[in-house]
């Protein structure tokens, strides 16, 4: 299920629905207790997140967990903070519950990107500026520790940059080698839709130390609008990644 | 307001609220009359769409209207499908409205690509399948007639491209163009999360005639997940759009 962004009232109805017929929810650090408060009171709720200065679940004991909760014929909400199919890696919990014939119903949920773009007076997607939003991920997994979350800078792009405040001096410096100008605009939406919602304006130049100065580390939405084709420099290099013209 | 991607339970707790409080409604086509029961029966509800074999409104006089009802203090809620953020053209609204002081809250929604993303089996992004995102129109404005809707195919990325229906074979072209095998798999999610909604597979071959064979011409959601730089022809060419490597 899909919790949204943080905000209680941005959960669906049909989410607050589920939530309030459910006999256990599994949830982690990213949901807000506020929202825990629409399940019934006597519904099981169980952390699989970190606490401080421990270790997250692994993977696999929240897969049992679930796959365990609902072979009791218990109703299970697994919460997650967004949208499900969005980068919430809720694929392996998934599988591990259809695979023993347990049935999934999948929530979709308000995405950080659109909770982000409410906040600003600007749209993500705007005739004559961008026709095309790119959600892309700033924070690493095992496979792909570095992930080229800049591949899609173009112009008429906006992109949306989710989990990007531990990656963001890489990220700075992959735009900065674009030849994009080092002022372009990055806003930095913390918290969206929460109590402690924060926006900073930064460029590409200083949006690493906008960070750090202002001790962001948690749900942080970069938002860059890539400019026109001539507000580039000139010198164009090919692009391994891209199929073809 | 943005109203999620059809069904009435897809509305957020929030959208239910002003709802219930607003004085005056301007919907069009994309919001289905679910939708609009959850308003206060003295509500006005005003359709500014298109109906079958006339023009929609023109965006000036929708701008007036709001302006003016605003105007005699009443609450004035502009249902959007789908979340105002993302393909909704709600800039010009927002814009005309704030111009004259008058008080704008944006309310974010399920956009589609979520709803298409939970009514299939497999996630959007994905460990080790894609950890990036698109969102991109198929249809065009006047300043931009045929987008370059598939400009960000590149592996690792998933694809979701609206309002795509009528663009389907000038992109399947343009995908054809790519050296990426014909065979690679297209999802069609056409109304998703309504009582219509229906789910086709595809190829980049077949896309254009599955969607005029089936009679597709509305809310469809292609949804494509680009194959590996391993499966694809081995030419590459440069691509001008991208500003570099």
């Amino acid at each position: 299920m899909g919790a949204g962004p943080g905000a209680r009232d941005l959960l669906t109805l049909r989410a607050v629905q589920r939530l309030q017929e459910a006999d256990v929810i599994l949830y982690d650090r990213l949901v807000d207790t506020e929202v825990l408060e629409l399940a019934r009171r006597d519904a099981q709720r169980i952390f699989v997140g970190k606490h401080v200065g421990a270790h997250s679940w692994p993977q696999d004991k929240i897969n049992q967990m679930i796959v365990a909760e609902a072979r009791k014929g218990l109703r299970v909400v697994r919460l997650k903070s967004g949208d499900p199919r969005i980068f919430s890696r809720a694929g392996e919990e998934i599988s591990a519950a259809r695979k023993v014939g347990i049935t999934v119903e999948i929530i979709p949920g308000v995405t950080a990107a659109s909770a982000a773009g409410a906040s600003l007076t600007r749209s993500l997607t705007e005739r004559s500026v961008a026709n095309t939003l790119v959600l892309a991920s700033g924070a690493g997994c095992t496979d792909d520790p570095t992930p080229d979350s800049t591949r899609h800078s173009s112009p008429r792009t906006t992109t949306a940059l989710y989990m990007s405040a531990a990656g963001a001096e890489r990220i700075s410096h992959k735009w900065m080698q674009q030849r994009i100008p080092s002022n372009n605009r990055v806003d930095i939406c913390i918290d969206v839709s929460k109590p402690s919602q924060r926006h900073l304006v930064a460029t590409f130049a200083t949006v690493s130390e906008t960070l750090s100065e202002n001790d962001v580390n948690g749900c942080a939405v970069l938002l860059v609008t890539w400019p026109k084709q001539s507000a580039i420099r000139p010198i164009l290099a090919h692009n391994s990644l891209k199929y073809s013209a």
